[in-house]
């Protein structure tokens, strides 16, 4: 037998959506569960990926099926496509198996020629309806079916209406429309090179051909990239028998959500028009009515509907978005969909739905989008003032929330601003760790350069502090204080706003909204702690944003990177002292003063986090960072340190390096000056201990970053043990703690065993990872990476999103072997993919103990972490 | 029963050295076959494992076994360690498995106490004689097994000659012996904290421990990480009684060769001295006398030993070095072992025992060391001028020969003092490929910075030129022209000669000797060639270096830099054009520029390497390599290209990268810049087509280099192919071509099944490889990994021998997937271990076709493949 590739609506269902598509599959339940759908069929998805074997062909075997299909439709109507006096009409709808936008939409009236226009107005009785609809269907069909571009045909119409002097598209006449069907089928003529086909069989085959070629358009296959679909699912076509709401004042058509999709609230929501097509609705031509006017318009046809929306939700348990026609006083549903919604409104509904036992917590869950909690934590702008701004510039979306201030280009003038009292936001073509404390002052940070997981960018989450980075078309230049966007000049002290969700730059001073966390909220996301198995901490560097994290549900820190504490303006003197020193003994001296500000950072982060872990990395970067390199600022440093400038510059010669992502820093350090790693355990155990007098108890877990051989661990952790024990000795006291090491080297990975013999923990950094794993660095990738996703060679950048196939291998790798060779080795990850819900999903598969990731995303992974278990067990039943 | 720990020397044999070591093994087999070997009995090292396990002390069991085969050495010479009238004396010598120096070598005379001296005297009727022997003995083992140190014992005796007024050694009568002997007693007391042990067993269990223990000392355990030798193999101990070439004129000691160590003639080669001790011939406070005039003054013992030495090497089918001593007219053996030579004599000893039919063709290439080849295809120094120098620094032997010049500190000034018939050195912090005229035009490289794989390292093993890098005590100015070594100042134009096998920079113009190769040097590399499977190709830029490289048996081009012919003078300009363009169509213009002129370059070098595969790496290194980032350089340019010197700035500033190492380059270039990689590819098949017409037949293997997904190799290729077959349309002609990649990032290792379904080949670029693999840039690793080699974190530098444990994991990985994802593949390796001989027969396991390497290094390389099937070979036969 052959293949079936055409599905009556009755012959399918709700679950065949990966065969129907999803429009498809609705309209066949909806036919199944005896709703008034009016017929029609629809061709699969594995028509679709045939015709493309079939080098963009229809087959014969598959016409056949349409034709079989098509009588059964006019056998059920009473009407046919070959008889002109009762003409059949047919829509032709895409329908893929996930709602894709960009794809060709719809083609109506699809059966209409030059003899059936008149048995549709004889039909009708309604001649200016017939040719409306034909000249509607002639324009659709040859843009979107044979590809003459739209404007030909707005051209004609407006043309038309200005010989004959008509106001509106409703002031033409059945004549007017007549003679613009004529002119529609010229343009077609000479653009087209063919006739407009008048065989309504024709008709349809370039109708289905259409719709499986905007499978491969550019916009949808670019949708598809950006939301992960395969390309290989295929698109179905629904052709389906057309109804009317354009027949006079009885008929009517709309679109109702069964909730308010912006706040949840449980009352039906929508619009609808009297004596219009659906198009109509949208175009927003006449302003649709509010849908409980309908009741006072048609009350049986809106009981009805009511009815029906009551009907859809309780069978779909999920609030529905639902296209209705009514012709001639009867009600007809053209498709139900889960309505799409805001964070806000996902989260009432969800919860609405459990607590009217509609649905189960996990699949409350599994209705939230992650990345939407964004929405939720941050503040927006006032949407009125928003509307009034131009954008300026589009960077990246690199750390969410609204901000808005005057532009300062150096760190320190934004701390002196902030001091002042001003909102400043800082303005940089890339930040470096110099510019810490400016960044914290700043109410947003704008850079022209760098990636989403920059300098600025990464450091910006994890403060929860808006930034637009890698804004690509400003030409900022720091010197002058002058920032252009395009033909407009900025220049320090002027007010510009930034939305860090879209990475929109405007000019001005924009109003802001701060956000409300309902108690739905709370609801929801104790449900999520309930089902997640997966731990969720937080990148903190001091007690605000261990706070903050705290209050979005943190539970530890998993990254306490150390090196901006050596940045602070109190103690950069001592660190740069240490740095310029040439033996140990004079090393010692500046780190003995470091070492009580070290001390105190950590007691205060110990307080807020109680007794929770946290996880302590080691100095990390290289020491030049900590260096000036502009000439002016040398010279500055060696008045104040009482060094000739020339040894300084020598020195920060000596200390520079080509590559310093591959350079001297992590362990490597340690193993050179093995005193710095010293005085920070030390400062790690003497506050552990001050916080043990206290009453709290903490574990610290001591991190050695940029292990790449056992050996480096082995002789690192010895030095720092070391240390640890003359504290305990000195003090008579002892606490419990971790040491561990990041793995974030390739070849870490290929040897996890024999380094997990040496670790208490191993914590993925899969920034470096992905950096060594592809050979790029994060700070250049971001001049070539946007080509690579723009033509289509990577899905996604592998900043944003762990790359499972590579990267991700090297992670299973890690975590098999190290978990074999020490079974109490805990793993964790605080990479900036431990915010990503793939991501997290992905490392709840691998087994990993827990994630981290700044404050704000906290929520956002704890409900990515749910999700993977409740994915996990709807596929578990699946496969009972 | 007890574990066996003491073999008497006739229970072993030669092939017992891991149990007993080589010397061990050695006398043992001597023994054995009837050679007049002195009795004892060898400790093994296995007793040395469990003597650690022990906490370093010696177990009562094992000292039983030493006291029961001391008992049957007395029974066998009719002396005893406790008779002091006829006193037994004993040697004690360190044996490893390999021979170390480092540990601890000998104790001689072992047994002497204060009364058994006496008994000495006696019985040798020689008081003299026996009082020197008990005072070297207290001395030495004083010095050895009581760590006092040795200058107490030369003080003492310095001391006492001058006190009794004798000007040598041999002036100090009987009773000033034993006056020192007092000394040195109390110099033990003192120093030691107790007497010095009058037991002769207890004398033994110190001595046994001593060697014990110098297994672990500080110089062993640097030997044996220099020359991969494992800690775990420990060292046997060999007891032996004492026979005395110092009793008199009828006694004598001597060191032999079988052949000549130095040119592999195959003659008696030695020295003896008539009434002395083995340390005498060394010490060389008397001058020994040539072997041959042994025969004059004692010809039956001469006699007797020629026929020991034919025997010898009969016996072990090598070159022997034997050491003898005759006491009273008696010849005994005390060692054989393999004689150490240069690589010159090497050669030819293995092809004379060949041609004798004494070995194999597979033994004899398994004599000779690789690496040792060097010595043979460079020039050195003049031998007696060298003796005459001093050094002035010492650096990283980065490439070697020998080279002496004026010093230049700019690559044109090198350039403009060649043009001059100057001989110049080019010295700098480190050089870049902005250099690279001024280094083609050096006689030798110095650089500051920079390990063996640093820039300077790379290109100038590529070239076969002398280079020191990494010498960091150097203190160069290229501004000021100036180099200052410690104290020392050197001007441009100074005289200075480097070593660039032994890293040694010296002051001053000296002479250099040219090589000279065998005839020897011809058979034994044909047998080589005659064995080996996998092939060696090389890297070469240029007709010149293919030609030598041709020479040296390369079988064809495994790496063809293009980048280096984009440098030079006639086409830089046009390439700088290029980079500034901001238009395809602008980019055009100065490619059409460059097309001819690589593609003579691609022509000329086809030329050289005739019918030989030539794989050609297309553009590789970031656009910013080519433009100047000096402000002066940059005015400069800016006037001669006609642009501002703002908008030259912008786009130096533009391209500048925090890590180029991991940014815009190799295929990433081509991603954006398609119009290069097809300018090349049309390069390379249209000089293919030229030669084609010259009747020669080349195979164009186009490499894409720094592939790290699939798809970025699918995109460009499929331009590079859609240029070739414009080529061939065009001149309506074909050519052969392959298309592959360099595997050379991590990720590419992990997808390399995917990779490989594209691919034609893939090339291993293991430099980038460990870099990313590690996370070390080759750049900057110089100034810490001298530290992970010091303190025993790393075994050796991983960019000098593969790392197989983890690196080489990645490579398995992929040759795997990558075989069987595509059986046609071709697999090679162009990173500089291509050319390591321990690397290379990791490459021939893994089942690679070939490696190529430096042309220097293709000898090399060539005997490492055979000596890798030479070993294969063995193993199998073992196995049977």
């Amino acid at each position: 037998m052959e293949h079936k590739y055409v599905y009556a609506f009755e012959e399918g269902n709700k679950d065949m959506r990966s065969l129907m598509g999803g429009k498809g599959a609705n309209l066949a339940e909806m036919t199944v569960i005896g709703l008034p759908v009016p017929p029609g069929f629809t061709v699969t998805t594995q028509a679709c990926n045939r015709f493309y074997e079939e080098n963009e062909e229809l087959w014969d075997a598959l016409l056949q099926e349409v034709k079989e299909h098509l009588g059964k439709v006019e056998e059920k109507l009473g009407k046919s496509f070959s008889d002109p006096d009762n003409p059949l009409l047919m829509s032709v709808r895409s329908g893929a198996v996930f709602s894709m936008p960009g794809m060709m939409d719809t083609i109506l009236n699809l059966g209409l020629n030059d003899e059936s226009v008149q048995g549709l107005a004889r039909s009708t009785d309604n001649e200016r309806f017939a040719y409306d609809s034909y000249r509607r269907f002639i324009q659709m069909f040859g843009d979107v079916a044979m590809e003459v571009p739209k404007s030909y045909f707005d051209e004609a119409l407006e043309a038309r209406k200005e010989s004959v002097g008509a106001a509106g598209d409703t002031d033409l006449t059945a004549e007017d429309l007549k003679a613009l069907v004529e002119d529609y089928k010229q343009i077609i003529r000479r653009e087209f090179g063919e006739e407009f086909p008048q065989d309504p069989v024709e008709q349809l085959k370039f109708a289905i051909k259409a719709v499986f070629k905007s499978w491969n358009n550019n916009r949808a296959r670019v949708y598809r990239r950006l939301h992960h679909i395969p390309d290989d699912l295929g698109t179905a076509v629904n052709v389906q028998a057309m109804v009317f709401g354009n027949m006079g004042d009885t008929s009517g058509t709309g679109v109702a959500f069964t909730r308010n999709p912006a706040t949840g609230e449980n009352k039906l929501f929508g619009e609808f028009l009297m004596n219009a097509q659906g198009e109509d609705v949208v175009a927003g031509i006449r302003t649709p009515n509010e849908i409980s006017q309908l009741k006072d318009i048609m009350p049986k046809a809106y009981d009805e509907f009511v009815n029906v929306t009551h009907k859809l939700e309780e069978h779909y348990k999920d609030m529905q978005d639902i296209e209705f026609t009514i012709e001639d006083e009867k009600l007809f549903i053209l498709q139900t969909r889960s309505g799409k919604r805001t964070s806000h409104a996902a989260i009432q509904v969800a919860v609405d739905l459990v607590e009217d036992g509609v649905i189960s917590k996990e699949e409350a869950i599994l209705r939230v989008e992650p990345d939407g909690l964004n929405q939720l934590l941050h503040p927006t702008f006032d949407e009125e003032e928003l509307k009034r701004t131009d954008v300026i510039a589009k960077g990246l979306p690199a750390s969410p929330g609204a901000a808005s201030g005057k532009i300062y280009f150096h760190a320190d003038d934004v701390a002196a601003a902030n001091a002042r009292g001003e909102r400043a936001i800082l303005v940089r073509q890339e930040t470096s760790p110099e510019d810490i404390e400016g960044m914290v002052a700043a109410q947003g940070i704008l850079t022209a350069r760098g990636g989403m997981t920059s300098h600025a960018a990464v450091v910006a989450r994890g403060m929860g502090k808006c930034c637009v980075a890698g804004t690509s078309t400003l030409r900022i230049n720091e010197q002058l204080g002058t920032m252009r966007a395009g033909d407009l000049e900025f220049n320090e002290g002027d007010y510009i706003s930034l939305d860090g969700s879209t990475g929109e730059v405007f000019a001005g001073d924009i109003k802001k909204v701060d956000p409300i966390l309902s108690g739905a909220f709370g609801t929801f996301m104790s449900w999520v702690d309930d089902i997640r198995t997966l731990k969720v901490r937080t990148n903190a560097d001091n007690p605000r944003d261990a706070k903050q994290a705290v209050q979005f549900g943190a539970e530890g820190i998993g990254l306490c990177r150390t090196e901006h504490m050596f940045f602070m303006e109190d103690r950069i003197p001592a660190v740069r002292r240490m740095i310029l020193a040439n033996t140990q003994e004079q090393r010692e001296e500046p780190l003995q003063k470091i070492l009580p500000m070290q001390r105190q950072d950590f007691y205060e982060i110990y307080q807020v986090m109680e007794d929770r872990p946290v996880t302590i990395r080691l100095l990390d970067p290289p020491l030049h960072e900590f260096l000036p390199t502009d000439p002016e600022d040398i010279r500055e440093l060696a008045l104040t340190m009482h060094v000739s400038e020339e040894e300084l510059q020598d020195r920060v010669n000596e200390l520079h390096e080509f590559n310093p992502m591959l350079g001297h820093r992590g362990c490597r350090l340690a193993v050179t000056y093995p005193e710095i790693y010293r005085m920070q355990a030390r400062a790690i155990i003497e506050a552990a201990l001050l916080i043990k007098k206290d009453g709290n108890v903490i574990l610290p877990e001591i991190m050695i970053p940029l292990v790449s051989d056992p050996n480096e661990l082995v002789y690192v952790k010895k030095e720092v043990i070391e240390e640890i024990e003359m504290v305990f000795e000195e003090q008579n006291d002892r606490v419990e703690y971790l040491v561990g090491t990041m793995i974030e080297i390739p070849r870490a990975c290929l040897l996890a065993d024999e380094i997990a013999r040496e670790a208490d923990f191993f914590s993925f950094g899969t920034n470096d990872l992905t950096q060594m794993g592809y050979g790029f660095s994060r700070d250049d990738a971001g001049t070539f990476l946007h080509e690579y996703v723009d033509k289509n060679i990577f899905s996604n950048d592998p900043f944003d999103s762990l790359d499972q196939k590579g990267i991700g291998k090297l992670v299973e790798t890690a975590a098999k072997l190290g978990r074999e060779a020490n079974p109490e080795l805990h793993l964790g990850i605080c990479g900036e993919h431990g915010g990503d819900p793939r991501s997290v999903e992905f490392f709840h598969r691998t087994g990993l103990d827990y994630v981290s990731c700044s404050p704000f995303r906290v929520p956002i992974a704890r409900l990515a972490a749910a999700q993977a278990v409740a994915r996990e067990s709807t596929e578990t039943r699946k496969d009972v």
